[in-house]
């Protein structure tokens, strides 16, 4: 598990750096530390091992703890992969692979409409608990809410270069604009929006 | 003019389905018809030609007419864009370019940034108006427009694949979104966010 890890370290860190198209199985290798032999037997390609972190990232989506709200745990998940970006490699590298339009087409619209699914889901939930506005559409935001933080990623990352210090701010913002529009108002007061609750949440 | 303008044409429809780099000059020449010689006395080089296609949409970005509210010419420049994506090879052609990591970072760049300013540029006029919530950050608000705008592009054109038909309510949605977090209540209630507000635009 050691290696199989490693890989995908050295995987995130490259395809963020050069690109999935750039990026070859023997920089993997070199960049990793890892046996030609010890990456076959993981991984049948480089392709595979772009299918093995766009997963891994969709997995750790579940994994915000349960809240009064499920529009908090929109919130939340949101909060969370932004300090990630900040600072894990996997993360990047599964963005910039994102944003490659012309490469593995079909690996990267699931992961996209995935993570759709999955805001529509918490969407439906938060629905069912009365939290929504009745104008809205669960289909819709959830669109939206993945749409514009590839959009956010983008800019942060090629046009503004803050992606450092700029990504938190920014989908903080995203998600005030939304959660006020989306949520009825007893509950968007009660939502805490602030932008260092992802490192917070990260540390707990 | 004509064999210029022939040119432009060509490459946003080749920009936009084969994109930057792997359109050639070759294709060029091919699909608008245009001879070698012909090409060279306008332009020195694809990068030249792309140059002139963002150049174009920055220009035309300036055209709509003013409005009561300053909010109203952002939406009417967002409403506009998005109908001519759908049907002007040169505006595909322009975001395709923009969502194309490593090629042309400059040009990509200033382009971005451009719209970031022309937003901001509104949204000044806007605030010496009157019309913004006291909350509400200039810079901070274009910089979400023009990313929000490139996310929903790249969604609906790559993810979804209905950029035909999905864009303009997804832009709708984005601008009702944005304007009712900025707008002060009374300007918010007069602005025409409609999704066909911008092909009627075109036509008059």
């Amino acid at each position: 598990m050691r290696t199989r890890r490693q890989i995908l370290d050295a995987a995130g860190v490259l395809f963020a750096v050069l690109g999935y198209k750039t990026a070859t199985v023997v920089d993997l290798l070199a960049h990793s530390g890892v046996t030609k032999g010890a990456f076959y037997f993981h991984f049948s390609s480089k392709e595979d091992v772009a299918r093995a972190l766009f997963k891994e990232q969709s997995m750790e989506q579940d994994l915000v703890a349960p809240q009064k709200f499920k529009l908090q745990e929109i919130v939340d998940g949101h909060l969370v992969l932004t300090s990630k970006l900040r600072n894990g490699a996997r993360e990047r590298g599964c963005f910039r692979l994102c944003l490659e339009q012309g490469l593995d087409e079909e690996l990267r619209r699931s992961w996209l409409l995935e993570r759709v699914v999955f805001n529509q889901k918490l969407l439906t939930a938060a629905r069912e608990q009365g939290e929504l506005a009745a104008h809205v559409s669960v289909r819709e935001t959830a669109e939206f809410l993945v749409s514009a933080c590839m959009g956010l990623q983008l800019m942060s990352q090629t046009v503004i270069d803050d992606a450092d210090t700029g990504m938190g701010r920014r989908i903080a913002l995203l998600l005030r604009n939304v959660m006020s529009v989306i949520a009825i108002p007893d509950v968007y007061a009660e939502l805490d929006i602030r932008q260092d609750r992802g490192i917070q949440l990260l540390e707990t």
